[in-house]
């Protein structure tokens, strides 16, 4: 619907409000070539064929609306306008702008990919200046451990302590078990001596990237084992993953294995999946998730995703996150799309008569703050 | 689209439907404390998590908005006060409100499902001052045989006369396979000596909840032999079903096997996947289908699924049902929500010049009455 | 929304687009029973129940509003108003409105399937007054060289040979393998020895229907090395296809294998994985799709399919298709239901404030002409 036609109060209530990120990779600090540039805002890893730039879809669209004009631009500007703008006023000021401009009160950034290309948690911090925590890659840290040299037998322990060390004050854990496998891994716990000989496999093939999935099941029972939130990639991402393979109703038995712990499992994205993501939310008391990355790539139709993830789960289980990496206009999306989605979505609700507006005040502010202060502990004025 | 827009005459057509709702449960006659009403507004059988409550869902706003102000309060008062002024009227009191106003003019009761707790069709016509007719499931009338004690070569014998004795006047027959086991099982019919053999283990182990693969089979193609139409429940359930194993199109194999009989099949629920279930409606004569249970579990989201299921299949093959089980809130709302979403579908396609506004009333018509008068033989006046 | 909402210049640019349908099969030139009719309106192959009409269904309102007036009618007429006419106009005068009237100026047109009941593409040219071009079909070539007679040996020299002469001015491919055996075939090109002994195992039972899984991956692979674009019927289909095997993720491994080709990849109809394949699309550069059919069998709701076809793929890769099929009716609507869709659905992204007018311009041309233009070289004039 148009935002003109949502209720006043609704409105406001959204824009006032300090939106905790809970799933984001840090922004770039380096200057972007228009090649670089449009590498980043896709997932696919292929160069851009010579007859199609990617500005020609939704995400190059909502760049041009809604960050030109951040950047001083008019939205009906050209893709060229915008980069000759971006590139004289220099990637730290672009970041500052974009990130500052975002409304988001709190980044939970995830360190594990890439992570020498872009600005960390405390580089967050001071760009936007508003706190950065870290969410831990699982992966990430093994690869580390196996990259430091151990013996097959040491590496459980090692890792354990590794992680315990790595993530004293980490907020949550991450897992890309759906890119290096897929989620139709068994899901019991491995025992010691499978993971010792999968451990020797792997650095007997000169360690690199893991893949192995007694390797995989073995990081994330530690990781429910260290008893922080655990974040798992569902859903759309990079060609490497086969997004059969990445529907979270997979995790079904896992899930049920690992309920008694009580730890929260977040299913990040889940575009398409994002009905079946909500249909575990309302089954089990540990699964939340968000549509975040999804909301970004679809633009303009993102008030469709953000709907369909308000269906089935109970509202105390959807998160709000963008899953931004690289350039700040991602950052700024994610947050700026989600809060025009909302504004829509539960508009809409208002308007024909299905919901009170407080009502809808109160969700946008469960989805979009408070239960991820819930979980991860934030405190309010963390 | 905002109820004032839809045309009069479609509005006023679907508010005299009587509905059949070709599926549900009874409703429960015990007043309710606030868990037990809770933990009955979900699928999921776990407790509710000490920080949440089930009325932050669609579900629950919808009851506040739909059922409040036929308990004589203002929709937009709190939970508490909702429970409240429901214990003070009392569940027979509450019942008859609910479920006289819920507009059916027929319910088809399945009696399978923890029936000691709820109204059976008596009660249920009693409650309502409407026919209510029986739908009986066949693993529950299996388990009565095996509870009753009987020899392995004796099953399929005992079960056929039963099952025979007790669907005198029912309506329909209801499989729970995709709870037992997946919609992914061999869709052949079992020999005589496979069942013996799959009852004999079954006894073997105590009886108890039928869960054997042969043996559901069995009961599915009993059931066809019964003639009566056969209810399958798809998609979403409880934890206790695997979603992935719940689509229908796995039950293709079954559906061409059975399509000689000409015995109507009809699947229940399908969220969220009712675009598959209108596809098999499209290809199948036998095939039927609705999106009971979503609707109410997607509240002010539900016209979005009503929509889902009037793309490719033809409006011959499409049902309405509830799926209510306990609180009459569960039964008033399918119909009051599925009366919302028609107006708001069909009233978008007639107000945007793509529907006569007779063909509207036409298509309401058929999904909301005439389809499962002619399906389960219920004749005009039944 | 409604069309008179929509933009006015968009709504121009939209009616004046030479829309390119780029997988559309003849128009029969036979005049039509009630009962032929019927028959060729949905995808089932099994008679019409005597209890239902297949007008009753998305299809059929929307050739009555749409087509009935071509035809000189009012778009409230029955059925048999509509059938008597159109008999009284007769076959070549209905194909001429309605081909002219759809505002499609270049089709290519699959010619593989009852292509003796149809129109090929000269009969399409003509009663049209545009060009028509032949998409060729994998499988009929190889039925045809297995018709003629051929040795096991000899099978693969004999269907490239062919495949290389049928083809001499087509300007595609197509291949039905998901209806011959699901897209879950192994992706790797078969060896020479493989093919030989598939087809002498298809020889010896007789040749006809091609369904050997071998066989279809060698036909996948002699289109890929012949180099014109390749289509896939990808989705809903008659019964003969299961759709679960339908489904564009199937496809991930032949696409990264034929990716080095360059070979164009159309993914067609899609239905309902039109979010699977727009993932797809933007994964790999080689990859397009469309949603025809679904278009034309979702009537009123085609502009739902259409937005999430305009979800996360690069506009470059998404295509216009009618998939029509014997009644001209399916030609005109598929370009009718979609130019409104398309309508609706930019004109809101625009009404919205998202995108301006110029970009909804920009990409309606881009997926009605432009992106077949390239794809299948058809040059501004052709």
């Amino acid at each position: 619907m148009e935002l003109d036609l949502v209720p006043g109060g609704l409105v406001r209530a959204i824009e006032e409000l300090p939106l905790v990120d809970h799933h984001v990779h840090g922004a770039t600090s380096h200057d972007l070539s228009r090649t670089a540039f449009e590498e980043m805002i896709s997932e696919s890893d292929r160069p851009v064929p010579e007859w199609m730039t990617r500005f020609d879809s939704q995400l190059g669209y909502a760049i041009l609306r809604h960050c030109a004009p951040v950047l001083g631009l008019d939205p009906h500007c050209t893709p060229e306008e915008y980069l000759a703008r971006r590139a004289r006023l220099g990637a730290e000021e672009v970041n500052r702008r974009l990130l500052a401009g975002s409304g988001v009160g709190h980044f939970l950034v995830e360190t594990g990919y890439r992570s020498d290309e872009i600005l960390g948690p405390s580089g967050m911090a001071e760009a936007s200046g508003v706190p950065a925590d870290e969410v831990v890659r699982l992966e990430a840290v093994a690869e580390q451990v196996a990259a430091s040299g151990c013996a097959a037998e040491a590496f459980a322990g090692r890792f354990a302590e590794t992680l315990w060390e790595r993530t004293r004050t980490a907020r949550a854990l991450k897992t890309v078990a759906a890119y290096r496998h897929g989620l139709d891994f068994d899901p019991e716990r491995p025992t010691g001596e499978e993971v010792a000989q999968a451990a020797g496999r792997w650095f007997g093939s000169g360690g690199g990237r893991l893949d192995d999935p007694v390797l995989l099941r073995h990081l994330i029972w530690t990781g429910i084992e260290r008893g922080l939130p655990l974040q798992f990639h569902v859903g759309l991402g990079d060609p490497d993953l086969d997004l059969r393979r990445a529907d979270p109703l997979l995790l079904r038995e896992l899930i049920e294995l690992a309920e008694p712990t009580g730890v929260p499992l977040l299913l990040l994205h889940c575009y398409p999946y994002q009905r079946q993501a909500g249909y575990l939310a309302q089954a089990y008391p540990t699964v939340h998730f968000d549509v975040g990355l999804g909301v970004n790539y679809s633009g303009a139709r993102s008030a469709a995703l953000v709907a369909e993830s308000l269906e089935v789960a109970p509202f105390a289980k959807v998160l709000f996150s963008s899953d931004a990496w690289g350039p700040a206009e991602l950052h700024h999306l994610g947050a700026e799309l989600w809060r025009r989605a909302m504004a829509r979505v539960l508009g809409a609700f208002v308007a024909e008569g299905e919901w009170s507006q407080a009502r809808a005040i109160r969700v946008v502010t469960m989805v979009g703050v408070e239960n991820a202060r819930r979980v991860y502990g934030l405190g309010e004025g963390a």
